[in-house]
């Protein structure tokens, strides 16, 4: 085997803490971060997965401006240093993709194949978007707020874009106007990165990352809901009402607990202890309890939850597992539960198509 | 943010070294290794990567045979006893996924899109193919060698398989009667691992990972070339014969080096050596030469190869950079040259479909 030959790298080049990231598509760049090396309640930037659905665009502060109109009172042009000038707040949130997941979903589906690492915590830097409409003053009949971004292409596959369109998505009026609502600059205290939005995006703190729109460049009021191609042919699901399947913009994230490790295929020892670990989630309210399952899920115990319960934020959980005594497969499983009472799922909802993948997914590990 | 909290555990749960697979498709599973993370000249066992095309057949030692059949002197029904009581033999050889690099191919292809990590190096311990067709004898219109897995499923997206097949793929009598072509039974050392084909598959030195037929259970010897579904729809690439484009199998590893580290996005110091360092292979000839670009193709700097010129099997390289003195995106580049004279092209030639990936394929890092 030696006259293979082996590397000679000093440290800034043998570094094994670097993770890096999983590309998932190319041009326009998905990746994700390996969820079985996240360690710590913080995100870093570079590690924070990137969502990109068309070319990312190049914006200098200088040009940037925000328009504001539809049903408001009165037309807003407003520029980067308009928004520095107001209030700023910080606020924690967590945004997963909705498609995270969506490798487990089986037959294979079409739309990028995420793992587990289409999701990050970070805090937020910004003005509350409320403080924004305030300012335009919303018109009595505005119902749902229109985020538009820079960023534009047209879907060549069905269901096709009308050519070409800028993505855009909506929220409503009451959602828009609470003032965890931000239009974000800064990312965990630094600028916002070129792949996460830079200058501006919106940062809609619950909800599956896709509302939180990138380059932010318009806000339109308008006064119906916005039935826009990102909302209905894409990150819509089908919500049953009276039985008739209803196409549905998706929302807020569902409740989750992932594993972070052991990680997938992982060998553990035999008859130790294993700090089992990960980080769990929903959408606007909090977690409540983590329950583990180290026999393929015929009895559950209760995780230990780390640090305080922050809305719309992850929370870090722990449990130390006495791995068996014996070599084998074990099914490792974690389940969440929110302080509203949704649990997670055990088996998956088709009517959510390729989207919001919550059920509870399996981690086989090898006992050795 | 101390309000997130932390985890507590101990070194067996952090262990920061492990890298993980990277799962691109669930059931049948398929995993690559974050090519970054590549350490050593051989690729463990379990850092391996995974292609399986259907559901992972479960055979035990006991009851599996192998059958040899067709253009045969005599057909042979041999148990893994009579396997093990043949002369064995090792063999250093990478195995590359023909799809491997697919992420990057603009626009999305459709097949699973393998990053850098589909390839590994391993030694391959089993009885050479020749022997056994040796006890067979081979008719004098014998032509081509099927080799059929125990694997079997229906594709039901088009190009559709007829109903349910078995996984099938031919090498010509030439390339078959050569000593290093294997029915291989251990990987490193060890018992194949489930998902590497165990008790018995080929390796064919060389060739890209496909023709090494995983849970090998007959061998079909053939008067005319095997014009099997996964060498004519899936496997197969254009070539140009008087300007015809003419579907043909693919076969020999393309020539092609591969950068582990630094990886893609990763941040390197200003003003510092660096060690690039990675991995080249081509098909059945040896490495001649691998050169770095530091600035993006202009120009080109020979690398260090480390160890010996083994056919088939990789070679590793590194180049000591020295990274510029201001801050900026650097791309990286690397291109190897065979001891044939082929060199990775710079462009990707669109007659191989989705295969065969070995265009130069730049590296974008941050020095900061």
């Amino acid at each position: 085997l030696l006259a293979g030959g082996a590397w000679r790298f000093d440290e800034a080049s043998s570094n094994q803490d670097r993770f890096g990231m999983v590309m998932r598509q190319h041009q326009p760049d998905n990746l994700e971060f390996p969820f079985a090396a996240t360690n710590a309640y913080i995100t870093p930037n570079e590690r924070f997965f990137v969502r990109s659905h068309f070319e990312v665009p190049r914006i200098t502060t200088e040009t940037w401006r925000l328009k504001i109109e539809g049903a408001v009172q009165k037309s807003l042009v407003l520029s980067k240093a308009d928004l520095d000038a107001l209030p700023q707040r910080d606020v924690t949130a967590t945004l997963e993709c909705a498609g995270n997941g969506r490798v487990f979903l089986v037959p294979r589906a079409k739309g990028l194949l995420w793992e587990g690492g289409a999701v990050g915590n970070a805090v937020w830097t910004g003005v509350p978007l409320a403080d924004v409409l305030k300012l335009a003053g919303l018109a009595p009949e505005a119902v749902d707020i229109v985020l538009e971004g820079a960023d534009k292409g047209a879907v060549n596959d069905d269901p096709k874009t009308p050519g070409v369109i800028q993505f855009a998505r909506s929220i409503p009026r009451a959602r828009a106007l609470k003032p965890d609502v931000l239009l974000a600059t800064k990312m965990n205290g630094q600028p916002l990165p070129l792949a996460h939005g830079f200058p501006v995006r919106a940062v809609v703190p619950g909800w599956y990352g896709v509302a939180s729109i990138k380059w932010l460049q318009r806000i339109v009021v308008l006064d119906r809901l916005f039935d826009g191609y990102h909302q209905t042919m894409d990150y819509a699901i089908f919500e049953r009402k009276h039985g008739l399947p209803i196409l549905t913009p998706l929302t807020q994230m569902q409740v989750k607990a992932q594993i972070a490790r052991p990680g997938r295929f992982e060998t553990v020892p035999v008859g130790h202890d294993y700090v089992m670990h990960g980080a769990a989630w929903t959408g606007e309210g909090t977690i409540g309890k983590v329950e583990v399952s180290t026999d393929g899920g015929r009895q559950w115990s209760s995780a230990e939850l780390l640090g305080e319960a922050i809305p719309a934020a992850w929370r870090l959980w722990q449990y130390r597992w006495h791995t068996p005594a014996t070599s084998g497969t074990v099914k490792l499983m974690a389940r969440a539960t929110d302080n509203r009472g949704n649990r997670q799922p055990m088996e998956r909802d088709n009517d959510r198509r390729t989207y919001m993948i919550n059920h509870v997914m399996p981690v086989e590990v090898e006992v050795h």
